[in-house]
């Protein structure tokens, strides 16, 4: 565990400004709003001077919520506040973006946010689903011209899929017009496009023959309504694929289907211009739960899980995913004002797990510390200077660590430097300290050598630098 | 709002270790324990492979957190788990971390941890306080030598609050056992301990006139009781306060007031060697409400609020407080083994409405985004140039941006990135498109000069390293 050293004024502006920059995290509550809070977190937009205090409406009547989540209000967790009123825990965070938004009257904003949201499952009975878990979003919110967010959404996506190396990975597309259009032309009753579509939501776990029986046979669609939907399902390109469905005879009746192909082919224009082309494939299977979605839908894959090569099988589903949902803002606004938005979530956990997995095969090994330097003595009686010589270090902003007793052995001390991996060590006997000298030793190497006391911060900082 | 930027492999290495190394944040959850995520976050001692996986409890039952909160039983958030069993929204960091090291029968343990807690609280009626706010806390866990990991609680406290740079600040130390030993040398019928202890504690606020006067009047204690309390909670010090009330002929009747006095004595001679007891004052006064400090407790404020040269006046109590706590993990642990503990926890709304109000009054800007560069153009069909630039720009790792409008308003692009103090901006337009070049913009100097786009980024990157 790493000592937090000198919080040098530079280090700590620029914490305080990481904190205060993206501070919508901090008023996107669980638990009501605080006016005190939510004024520190207004853009610059807002803090202009001729604008009056925003009027804040501190809760959100648990009838809203219910609304977006429908089929998973049984999942939200219930509280009540002192006034009795009943609220809930956070089930995502997209809608209360889109509150804040709303509440606060913001025409657009870009942010990124990491924070625990609550569903009321029980965590033993599906595999992977925790009842409290983080997520990290991602969102655009605004009127622009046409996939320029959306194609810098999925650009992060991407960036974030290849940094964190968890192997190769594909990003499906699709748009929410393209799959009510669809199931339009293919004769799906509209009361019934929710249903399909949810059947249809379990292709990446089930089967084209099971979720057909399923349609068929559980939710009475018509069998060639079925078969239609069927060919269709199974396409998946490019931007060819694209173009072939805007020649598509049935599809091309749906005008709806034709809006979401048109902003489809400009998506991967954009695409192609960011360089992440072949990082995505359009995908007419894939639909996304969630009600709230209007556009363009996406959903990253990991097409090797890093235990294949293993013993063990992960089935961990999608490890990140987003849309556009340009009508969520309007429902929260008192006026129905919209603020068109476009975004994205990370799984942590799930990517966590993998992360996890691919160390245990690979034997990996993550060091739980970021400690550089160990502060030894092999004699007894030297706390005094083993204390003068760590706060000499810390005051350089080295971290550095030693053991919490008066008269530790030095095995034990070189052995907790090597199982925790720390690169250096300063060693503190009598013999140094009438010499005024410390030795710093190589854990890795074993070396030592003989330093002056004033030049040991240079000597550590030299060597901390060049490794 | 910068771009993420191309992650680079390190970078999120680092990321992910800097996530899987403090993992213990993920695991003290207000809802429950998923074993899942316990396993991942385990310390590597617990990793070895002879251990038996650990047997973990996933709730605690609601009675044994109102215990550790009695008073405050009322300001819980309660809320129900699918099985009607009764949970509760976790009120500080300090139990479940405790809970956490129990559970995993771990034996030391250092860790930080940003989390949210929530106190059912009506926001509006006491002035910064909130239902739902952030605590951020340090904690040492373990048997160790006396006073050790205490005094580095202390350097840490100190570290932080000078780097945060809120002005000049006191740190006021006490111990439990001094104020204990106190009472009942002045004669506080031991029934009466925790009521005058709150008293007490209301002195930062209160003279000690109004603080005599409600323990005499409103709490039935008799008058020389109190003022002998009196002639105490008026020292303050630093270790000659110390030395002399070893000498008291009153407190020293107190084997436990004596012990405590022994461990203040190292302590302080723990912080002239980190070279901080300057900013730490004995104070006799102090007695923190919690009940499950053992030992040495402390509480930091501030000596001048940033708004003192200003017109308003700030009274945000301390800003950061702990102590040692040596027996909560016991009442944990089945088989009531202890882990004796140390830590601090900082009240980050309150730094941050002060570092707020300070900003306010010196009337600093403080950016809203940490981007480097804006791509600019000042003609029309410039958007294909424009997002291409821009993903070269991330791919380097520049934090880029770019009006998300196919044709901009030159001016309109300008006035942005003065507004949002972008110091850079890559101009592309057609004579630039046809010479393969680009203007770079000083946004501050208004200078430009022409680059050829290979050299583009290296040319940044060497602005931006020289800034």
């Amino acid at each position: 565990m790493p000592h937090l050293g000198p919080l040098r004024c530079r280090t700590w502006a620029a914490l305080l400004g990481q904190l205060l920059r993206p501070p919508r995290t901090v008023c996107n509550r669980a638990v009501g709003c605080h006016s005190q809070v939510a004024k520190a977190v207004l853009t610059s937009e807002q803090l202009k001077p001729h604008q009056q205090k925003p009027n804040f409406i501190i809760k959100v009547p648990k009838e809203m919520l219910t609304e977006k989540y429908e089929d998973n209000f049984g999942l939200m967790y219930d509280l009540e506040d002192q006034g009795g009123e009943l609220l809930s825990l956070r089930y995502d965070l997209t809608v209360p973006f889109a509150r804040y938004l709303a509440m606060n009257k913001l025409k657009r904003m870009k942010r990124y946010q990491v924070g625990k949201v609550w569903r009321r499952e029980s965590p033993a009975i599906v595999q992977g689903r925790y009842r409290e878990f983080c997520q990290c979003d991602f969102d655009i919110a605004g009127e622009f011209d046409p996939m320029i967010p959306d194609a810098e959404c999925l650009r992060i996506m991407c960036e974030i899929l290849s940094g964190l190396q968890l192997g190769d990975f594909l990003i499906k597309v699709n748009d929410r017009r393209v799959v009510d259009g669809m199931f339009a032309v293919c004769g799906v009753p509209e009361s019934k496009f929710r249903t399909i579509c949810s059947s249809m939501d379990k292709l990446d776990k089930m089967s084209w023959e099971d979720v057909r029986l399923e349609m068929v046979a559980g939710k009475g669609l018509a069998p060639e309504v079925a078969d239609r939907i069927g060919d269709y399902v199974q396409c998946h390109g490019g931007i060819s694929l694209v173009e072939e469905l805007f020649k598509d005879p049935r599809l091309s009746q749906s005008q709806l289907a034709l809006q979401g192909l048109g902003d489809l082919k400009l998506l991967f224009e954009y695409l192609r211009l960011f360089g992440i082309a072949d990082k995505i494939s359009l995908d007419l299977s894939l639909a996304r739960g969630l009600d709230y979605y209007t556009g363009v839908i996406y959903e990253a894959v990991l097409l090797e899980s890093p235990a294949q090569a293993g013993k063990e099988t992960l089935n961990v589903g999608s490890v990140a995913a987003g849309g556009r949902y340009d009508r969520l803002v309007a429902q929260f606004d008192p006026k129905g004002h919209s603020v068109p938005c476009v975004g994205l979530s990370i799984g942590v956990e799930r990517i966590f797990y993998l992360v996890e997995q691919k160390m245990k095969i690979s034997c990996e090994k993550v060091r739980t510390t970021e400690t550089q330097v160990f502060v030894a003595t092999p004699q007894k009686n030297f706390l005094q200077e083993r204390l003068k010589i760590i706060a000499q270090l810390w005051d350089a902003g080295i971290k550095a660590e030693m053991l919490y007793k008066n008269n530790p052995k030095l095995l034990t001390q070189l052995h907790y430097c090597e199982k925790e991996d720390i690169p250096l060590m300063v060693i503190i006997g009598e013999q140094e300290q009438n010499e005024g000298v410390v030795k710093l030793r190589s854990v890795a190497s074993r070396e030592e050598v003989t330093v002056n006391r004033e030049s040991l911060v240079a000597e550590i900082q030299k060597r901390l630098s060049e490794s």
